[in-house]
């Protein structure tokens, strides 16, 4: 049986990473590949702002990103795991095993600090997008974006320009754009106002409740659409099949990516907390991005294959040797497949040849304890140069006789 | 936490495997190896036949064989394993949880032709060696050896030279010492001759029993011990715990050593039936000896290691981008650590880089299905040379405007 590979999630870090774990396992065939995804299309999250403001794309099926692969695309809503029976618990009844597994579920749409409000608007997926889509249907809306990191300056860019009927405001609790530099921010604000999208920065949202949303200056914006945009949310699968996660409910990962708490899964993208090294040398937590997901993706499906990439075992017999008592002994050529051939010592020579190789066997152990390393004949060679006991080339075609 | 490695066996196999594995995962620190074996001392099984003739070697301790490694040795019979819970089951009632296993439990003494027979001594296991010493204590008694193969030579050999008030008969069903070319039996002759061994070849044992051994050409020879020394037997664990096995009880394993039934469960030693190519090609059972063990040890260790040796996940920020509705964007230069540096595009240029970064993220799956792969900025190179894209010395430090 092979190994199978489970990747639960078919987004930026799930799909590349079955397509990539597939390709580097195409010549080894040991590992089965399944995705699990809850959707037979692809969902281009990048672009989600484009279907709510214009015409709607159209949807990449998953069957064409895999075809020709040996991936096993699934659709299904993945409830929770049984990590001891290695099974991915699907809601329709059914599951799904594996031997190894990758969490790659991303993220939602973040609540945001209201909690409570039921009418906030995202554009986190593609049924978020959809919706506010229908909700904005009638020309002449007022809509009031919440945050001015990139999903609200693109959403409010491409309804500023494709919905010139609604009247769109950005508000900000920071400066518009901050991963931009101070130009790029200069930049952006001129074509939010050549829109005429309403920016408010520097902005905190109170409260947002019928229709209004009010800001701690204690201005009041009226709302038909209230879309939060201050951030996304990991998905609560993590957290809620018992990995290790953080206050925000990402999975806790090491630097390889597996779960601190479960070390045969495996979490990437959005929903992994992964550290890298910042500025000053300290770890910051690497920010959810399709830039970032698509990487660890990538990443994830070379470490599981690295398993894969190794030589068979391989073995080559080249003697074999008999004691026959203490004083006399044996040491026989034998070929590769283990058949004798011409060569053999005798006598006490052939009796301290047959010590030399039992004590060689505890010696190994010895060798291996300080770091050097046990050879054998047929070995499949790595990179690395090892020591060979007693080649056969060493031993010439002769019979030699002591005693 | 780190990947738990539970090897269940130490002998030639399982010891040297838990050293080299604890030795190539050292720098990484993220194997835990333990090593569940039933007896605090190393059995140096191929000197057994030295326990019976002569004075009891000095045993080795593991302790000593495993002085300053991170293996764990814990004492304990392994009785079964759940699988599911990945845990090994232990006679005293305790666990040992697992990520991988590695069953390295070797062979036993063969019940041979003689299933029935309650006296058949042998010289497979400490216990069995000590055994048969004790039952010839008492000088002059005959004992019969079935069995002309490196085990019974070694044995009656070692019976001849040192225990001369034995009678010593040696039965086998082939020539003798088959393994040795025609050359190297004559001297065995010779050998077992001088010491006094009768040897009986091409005969075949039909009967034992009643201190009488009865061969097919009707000769009885009287035994105060009779020892089967026709062959191992697989130790039964792998067949009763599940694990997929052939007709003798040997688990079955693809060219990595690893279960068929069980991918994440390697096997190795005289507990495994090992393929390789024979002199015609076509496959051989790898027969079980200490000089094939150590290898599959060797290997194994290998192979689970592999897992650890590639980098660390890593990722240096270059770029950001964002779109401006579908005729604007900016393209933000950005340092490793994610901080907006000089180095921008702007306007139609800086939409038309947005949307190829967007295509180029599908592009990167029909990359990935037709076999050139994805690269990204910061990743730790491996042998592999990747494409990146848009590197971030290709993007000068300009800002272009195009509207």
């Amino acid at each position: 049986m092979k190994r199978r590979v489970l990747i639960v999630g078919g987004g930026y870090a799930g799909a590349l990473s079955a397509l990539r774990l597939a390709r580097k396992t195409r010549k080894t065939g040991d590992v089965d590949v399944t995705l699990l995804t809850a959707e037979p299309f692809f969902v281009e999250r990048i672009r989600l702002h484009q279907d709510v403001a214009g015409p709607l794309r159209r949807r990449t099926p998953l069957a064409k990103i895999f075809a020709g692969t040996s991936v096993q695309v699934r659709s299904g809503h993945v409830e929770g795991f049984d990590f001891d029976a290695r099974k991915a618990l699907v809601r329709d009844g059914s599951h799904e095993s594996f031997d190894e597994l990758v969490v790659a579920t991303g993220s939602i749409a973040s609540s945001g600090p209201f909690d409570g409000k039921t009418d906030a608007y995202s554009c986190a997926s593609e049924a978020d997008a959809l919706a506010l889509r229908a909700r904005l249907e009638t020309p002449g809306l007022r809509v009031v974006i919440v945050g001015g990191g990139l999903t609200g300056v693109e959403l409010a860019s491409e309804l500023g320009e494709r919905r010139s009927d609604l009247r769109v405001t950005l508000v900000t609790s920071d400066e518009v754009a901050p991963m931009l530099s101070e130009g790029g921010r200069a930049y952006v604000r001129r074509v939010l106002a050549m829109h005429r999208v309403d920016l408010l920065e520097n902005e905190h949202v109170v409260a947002a409740d019928d229709g209004a949303v009010i800001l701690a200056s204690g201005r009041e914006l009226t709302a038909d659409a209230f879309v939060w945009a201050g951030g996304f949310a990991p998905s609560p699968l993590a957290k809620q099949s018992g990995l290790a996660v953080d206050a925000s409910g990402r999975a806790i990962v090491d630097a390889r990516l597996r779960s601190t708490s479960h070390p045969f899964v495996r979490v990437i993208g959005d929903a992994a907390r992964v550290l890298i090294p910042g500025p000053d040398g300290s770890p910051q937590v690497l920010r959810m991005a399709c830039a970032t997901a698509m990487p660890m993706g990538a990443y994830c499906a070379d470490d599981v294959a690295r398993q894969s990439l190794g030589p068979d075992f391989s073995f080559s017999f080249a003697a074999c040797c008999v004691s026959l008592g203490r004083k006399a002994g044996v040491f026989q050529r034998r070929s590769r497949h283990d058949a004798p051939i011409d060569g053999r010592l005798e006598g006490r020579l052939g009796a301290f040849v047959k010590e030399a190789i039992c004590r060689y066997t505890i010696g190994s152990f010895a060798a291996e304890r300080r770091g050097f390393g046990y050879g054998w004949p047929g070995e499949a060679r790595t990179l690395q140069v090892r020591q060979s006991p007693l080649p056969p080339e060493l031993v010439e075609s002769v019979v030699v006789r002591s005693q």
